[in-house]
């Protein structure tokens, strides 16, 4: 076992103490690892001023290391470190009963420390204050605190910074798989570390406190501006530069709005006029066209720029797959050429094969469309991503970014690779659709993500209601969350921080969910990170005006979120009672058969129960019901019908315990109509968690 | 002329520029010198992030020495600079043209510098939070931009600690009169100048910017524990320290509660039994009691102590000279001795002269009581205070506290010594009552303090008409205020902020009036620094709760003013206009004969207005009115009598300017009734200035 990264980092650190006065204050919610009250002081902002140094050295020190076991390699995933179960398991089911974190480190670690009143990438010490790994270990109790055993990242990957989007750009478009982005780089380390070391301390950490590491990988698009293109410029798509401006997506005369792109719909597509103005844009890469040339050229400093000066080249922007979607094209990214032909589907429905490769809606969707060529070289790099950070840093799971407009066969590679290192690898398809969760399941996915953010937060639509109680039939657990990083804030829909509350916990609950927690949700964060699903027209308002972070957007711009808001600690402090009750009964949580959905008599659309039970012998302390009023202005009285629950469990009990409320704390619990009947009250917004 | 030691002060903060990064606020409103831009961060607290070192420097470098002239001699008084006028000028009359600002150093330049929440004596720099004469120097500055020319000081002198008040006690508790308060030296400057030194360089700086320096002295009261004690034990009261407990004022039956001591009232004192349980507590000073054990005591590092220990002596507290007024003793300070016999008008009702020297109404109220053999070598201690503030930091003038209370003969070697060093010296009497006017005047005064406070606020009673318009009568001047550092803050008064703002610039104004602005007051501070006089029942509580100062009063506590308030630059930028006008009238306003009072048809209470005319050639912009309406609740529509003005000024203009309105901006002016009466609109709390 190599030593720890993580030893290397509090070296770095605590060689730094004390060589300054550092005026430097944290959101004190950053302090759930009991910091030495003696060395900081309480801000009536909701801060701590503390030494950085001494700050990050203790978490490291105090937290995180005292947890470390011998003979553990944590710079493995940590299911390498363990037996995988025997039973109805298939590698990296153990994604099932965890609790995710999604964190953009760029934001979740994000702080005006200096109080200039403006975040900046170097401050008045010369100090990142974006977030970074470093940083963000600070940030692991608090996780902790809330059942957190995944920390699931949005791409950490070099992206380009080409017509970039908001201050900083979107790290969706990627122009580096296996560069991490540079920016996350802490000058608190200097030179000590170096970006790659300081990940990997990460990740050594979040192994430590028992909590595994998911990464987002986008093999589909990828920035327009990519480190690939110089040795591979045959792998994208080209228009002449001078054309660039007259750039646009087909339209085809008779189809409805994005209308999904059938072989038929193709047939129709290929016989329209704007469809060859737009492909015959289309020229062949530099290499193809002038190979010769090619040598020199592709050694440029600015390469994009050298082409377009060359060759009158540029790489053609990307765009949505379906017909006549009225999106323009994304300027800032582009598709790889999957495959070296035309689709086999529609190559007959061409003018001539003498063309050079172009985008549209057959070439770009290659779950449907096929050519007989795979562009091999290209798909051994796109399943390679994942064995590259399963070899240096140890990761234990991945998200796929549009895994399902992959080539399948490609899909299948990345997979089996990645397994291949770890059969206990875990993957997440980004799949919003339930009724494609067997799809998922079939091509080797975990779980999907599902479309609980569009679902629970339309609570009076009964939404909610068919979201929690009939996921439970998915082949593969779906995220249990209402808000996600593309996704309106829960704190910021109809219900405010109270419904965020409510379906927070019951989140931690929901049958064949896996608990989601977006970062910023904890705080009752209100401005969305992105605005790229079920955004409202004043998504981008959600803030006041004098607030500095007004319609700003994490994803592209500098952004902090609101750890210092007045109600900061309650969800915190919830999860941390939550989790508890959670872990006692994860194993029906997550089975199926232990799960008996409650029902109350005039059962309004706003409630929810869920009732789950032991096999013991006693049938004592067996069942637990977890009861919901989701509407946050009204009380209701509720007689929460409990007979199945009664009949499978054998629990006859007319005494029980309310382990937790929002609205009260524990006490015993007797509120019966009859036998099978619970007499329920909820206030606005109220959850209710109870043993019998 | 000796080296300015404002250049080595700015030596000194040069020196420390850049040595390391520090992260300090000051309020916005301290920079009224155009500091760099590019050097500070502007914050929504309206705090400015600057390097301490360069900031200070500044103020120095760029505003204050750019100032400096030739052969002037900075170290002394301004008016030793220049010659007196010739006619109907007495020594220090200069004090009737002035703008006064009254300043406790230690407080107005106080501020949460590290932004700690805490004011501290130490802050995470080391750096003393609380005021200083360095830091004072940013606020110069502002006082020029509100015309202030006199920066009245309250103590700077060493005062005792012993069972101080509040968290730093209070500057009234004099111990040393020579000596200045250790705790205004900055450490800012470390060792590099001495406390004496910084406070050269203030007085210097004053000097330069045209601003003259005054000190209140307090030769009456003096703490219990003072320096003078070594050396002259039998200047002070002493009693038994085993019956210090038991040591309260006389109550003598038969006569009212707080009642002059009147040598009738006096014999029947020296009847009553309480009388003499008090006066047999006094003793003998230690010298006296035991001459040779002195010579060992009085060398004791703890000298109360050793006193308390070899003599069962403690000095005897002071305590209010009417006759069963209802204080109680005030414990930290005592009253020196002033005569070395017993008062001759009152010595025969004593039972017996074999006594020891003891504090009754008689033997401190020295005005009206005296020995025939005075305390000489006290007395020529206490002449030579203001003239040892002279040779060494050239003071223009002083505020004599309690002066009616000494000797007479005393008050004249005070006057005379200091006028000697400096014939255009001024003294301002701590007389409240305008009709004692003529006595101060008498006595050598050049102005009286008065009691505005009372008065001005007081406007629905007629007492602020009162005052603006009957102040013109007195012999001498008194000061044109509405609140003090011993009485409620005039933002706290009903009418608020906006009566604040009214009464601030009719004092610009007000004939026979010198205008006084209360540290803090032109921030529109609601504090008291002190619930000494006037204070209401809740006069402790006028912040809110969730203030860091709520309940502290600026003269005992650690306080800052909040010079963050919203609306901090209103009053500063009015002045800044409201000077320029009074610069040009300052003649009439401060010549009887040029001023009419002006009245309304259906005079309302809360209407004040003023007329001043130059006797001009041309009669053309040739009078000034000023009208006000203090009601802050109800606009009035007013017919102004502008007839004695016509008369006087024979200005016939019907068309004139307003200059200045709180409301609205400059403008011509035609609203006349006819050719006597102004036709005057005046909304809640506006107060208008017209030329004609």
């Amino acid at each position: 076992m190599k030593d720890l990264k993580l030893k290397k980092l509090l070296n770095s650190l605590e060689k730094q103490q004390g060589t300054q006065i550092y005026n430097y204050t944290v959101p004190d919610l950053w302090n759930c690892f009991d910091y030495d009250p003696n060395k900081m002081i309480r801000l009536a902002s909701n801060e701590l001023m503390v030494d950085p140094y001494d700050f990050y050295s203790s978490v490291i020190k105090d937290y995180i290391l005292p947890n470390k076991k011998e003979d553990m390699d944590y710079n493995n995933s940590l299911s390498s470190n363990r037996k995988m179960p025997k039973r109805n398991y298939k590698g990296g089911d153990w994604v099932k009963e965890s609790v995710c974190y999604s964190t953009m480190i760029r934001v979740s670690s994000a702080w005006d420390f200096d109080r200039s009143g403006k975040l900046e990438q170097s401050n008045i010490y010369k100090m990142t204050e974006t977030g970074s790994f470093v940083k963000m270990l600070a940030l692991l109790p608090l996780l902790k605190k809330m059942g957190v055993d995944v920390v699931y990242m949005l791409p950490i990957s070099k992206f380009s910074l080409k017509d970039k989007k908001g201050d900083l750009g979107s790290p969706y478009g990627v122009s580096n798989f296996n560069e991490i982005d540079p920016n996350l780089k802490d000058q608190l380390v200097g030179d000590d570390l170096t970006l790659d070391e300081e990940f990997e301390a990460f990740v050594e950490a979040c192994h430590i406190l028992d909590m595994r590491v998911m990464i987002d990988i986008i093999p589909r698009t990828n920035s327009v501006e990519n480190d690939l293109i110089k040795d591979h410029p045959d792998w994208f798509y080209w228009i002449k530069a001078s054309e660039y401006d007259n750039y646009k997506v087909p339209f085809v005369e008779g189809i409805k709005p994005t209308t999904a792109p059938t072989i038929e719909l193709m047939k129709k597509v290929y016989q329209d006029e704007d469809t060859y103005r737009h492909i015959n844009m289309f020229q062949y890469d530099p290499k193809t066209a002038d190979p010769k040339k090619w040598e020199k050229v592709r050694n440029s400093k600015n390469l994009s720029a050298a082409i377009e000066k060359e060759y009158n080249l540029r790489v053609a922007p990307a765009f949505s797959d379906q017909i006549n979607d009225p999106q323009p094209p994304w300027t800032d990214v582009t598709f790889f050429k999957m495959y070296q032909d035309f689709p086999k589907e529609t190559v007959d429905f061409l003018d001539t094969k003498d063309r050079a490769p172009y985008i549209l809606f057959d070439t770009i969707k290659s779950n449907m469309y096929h050519g007989k060529k795979p562009n091999i070289g290209l798909w051994e790099k796109l399943a390679d991503i994942v064995p590259s950070y399963q070899r240096r840093f140890g990761i234990d799971g991945a998200r796929i970014d549009m895994g399902h407009a992959l080539p399948k066969e490609l899909l299948e590679m990345i997979m089996k690779k990645a397994r291949e290192n770890d059969e206990d690898f875990s993957f997440i398809a980004e799949e919003l659709q339930p009724s494609n969760a067997l799809k998922a399941k079939e091509a080797g996915y975990n779980m999907i993500i599902g479309n609980g953010f569009i679902m629970e937060p339309r609570i009076w639509e009964g939404n909610l209601q068919e979201y929690m109680y009939q996921s439970i039939d998915l082949p593969i657990p779906t995220f249990a969350c209402g808000e996600t990083h593309d996704t309106p804030r829960l704190a910021a829909r109809d219900g405010g921080e109270d419904l965020s509350r409510a379906l927070t916990i019951l989140n931690m609950f929901m049958p064949n969910g896996v608990p989601f927690i977006n970062s910023g949700q904890e705080v009752y964060e209100r401005q969305p990170m992105n605005t790229g699903l079920d955004a409202r027209e004043n998504e981008l308002y959600m803030l006041d005006e004098s607030d500095p972070y007004y319609t700003k957007l994490a994803l592209f711009d500098l952004y902090q979120f609101h750890y210092t808001n007045p109600r900061r600690w309650e969800l915190p402090d919830i999860l941390d009672k939550v989790k508890v009750i959670r872990k006692k009964y994860i194993k029906q949580i997550t089975n199926k058969d232990a799960f008996i959905p409650l029902f109350a008599h005039h059962h309004p659309q706003t409630f929810v129960g869920f009732g789950f039970f032991k096999k013991t012998k006693t049938a004592k302390g067996n069942n637990l019901i977890v009861v919901a009023n989701t509407d946050t202005y009204n009380q209701h009285y509720l007689q929460v019908d409990i007979r199945h629950l009664r009949d499978e469990s054998k629990n006859q009990e007319m005494q029980g315990k309310l382990l937790f409320s929002t609205h009260e704390g524990p006490r015993e619990f007797h509120q019966f109509i009859d036998y099978n009947t619970l007499d329920i009250h909820l206030g606005p917004g109220e959850v209710k968690i109870i043993e019998l």
